[in-house]
């Protein structure tokens, strides 16, 4: 892990920027932590340019609880090479939307499993690296993103000891198998007038879970418009399962 | 409105039975609260002496935070006369139930309207009373109890700002129409696996209410699960509409 950046942001944030070999990322701590702190990982759906300011208002959010958040780079998003599989995937799964075809499970496992087998020993590798610098103590909360990789990673990570999920439709069949294996405390946020998302099948991956704290926050607006105070109840979630 | 009881609980709480002419009822007042405090009424299914342990845990919870709470017998319920029409819808609903056969909409109303009908002007008459003591300003959320009950008097009752309803789905088709009709904020709380409520119905009405500001939050376990950290979630909903 190579720092390539660091600067103090006005709340009392320390931003760094890293490379992980290719994989770039950024770490928030916040300046004033006393103890290591725990580690959120913050999701995102790839392009972290693209993603910042989301993401460092979730860091701060994060901040104000004392948690130390990163997140890095998505395998083909940003300025990693595309994978042209899965680019192929989106171009059918757009045309099928557009044209108001149902979307085959061949296009969502085309786009989605090759994502998570890529993303999830990068996430792991992440958070070795993180795990191993002063300040940061863990425990680890996994928060937000694609919702399939978060899921993988809360299957095969021990170190993640809960999960706040943003709710989504476009999920290999093969993820509902691996939603029931989750045994860590989840919080699933589901927009419930999402324009790219189904909210029955959001609601059914939500019952496959198999954890036995699992709450389910559901908000009016589009994609978009989850209101301002799921973020206090992000930290509270996550202050009750990481303390 | 004549106060029959008073007594100061340990944790700085003054617990005043009363009667509203026949309907017996209880108010609980933050002992040091320094301005009018915002009124809380404590919605239940009906049998104040069985829901007592529940109703004083509730008001604890809004003490915290400042709110006065309140609650009044729902018609046909504790020392109250019996409401002969409910009681036999009642019965019915339970032969239907055990079965296993589906529940009349005829049974529903049967067991539902009346019960609206007469509970929602003494809530009202409640509030009249309640809001004209020294020490209790106002605004008033709603909390809890029989959904319908809380929807007609979302509706009716403008000094009604907020609501957090208990998702039920023992609810006359004229409810969803009412539900259409609510805009103010309101918070729902589902149990996932309700063994006393079908899901869909519940998430039908939730998607029905017309409020802006709508969130559910479902959580496992059965009728009476509700996880301990929702109280916490209820009293900051009320604390951000309240205020």
């Amino acid at each position: 892990m190579r720092f390539t950046s660091e600067r103090h942001l006005d709340d009392g944030l320390l931003e760094r920027e890293f490379r992980l070999g290719e994989v770039p990322g950024i770490l928030w701590t916040p300046d004033c932590a006393s103890a290591p702190a725990p580690l959120i990982l913050l999701g995102h759906p790839g392009g972290l340019h693209q993603m910042y300011p989301r993401l460092v208002a979730r860091a701060r959010y994060g901040a104000v609880e004392g948690f130390a958040a990163a997140t890095i780079e998505l395998p083909g998003s940003g300025d990693r090479p595309r994978l042209a599989d899965a680019e192929q995937a989106r171009a059918d799964l757009r045309r099928a939307l557009k044209a108001g075809e149902p979307v085959d499970d061949d296009i969502v496992d085309r786009l989605v499993l090759p994502l998570v087998e890529r993303a999830v020993p990068e996430w792991r590798a992440a958070l070795d690296a993180l795990l191993a610098l002063p300040g940061i103590g863990g425990p680890v909360g996994y928060s937000g993103g694609v919702i399939s990789i978060g899921v993988r990673l809360a299957v095969v990570e021990p170190r993640i000891r809960a999960a706040l999920l943003f709710a989504g439709s476009v999920v290999p069949r093969a993820m509902f198998e691996q939603a029931r294996q989750v045994t860590i405390p989840l919080q699933v946020l589901l927009q419930w007038d999402d324009e790219g998302n189904d909210r029955q099948v959001a609601l059914d991956l939500f019952d496959a879970f198999g954890s036995a704290e699992k709450t389910l926050h559901a908000n009016m607006g589009g994609h978009t418009g989850v209101p301002q105070f799921e973020g206090d109840d992000g930290n509270r979630f996550f202050a009750r399962h990481l303390r």
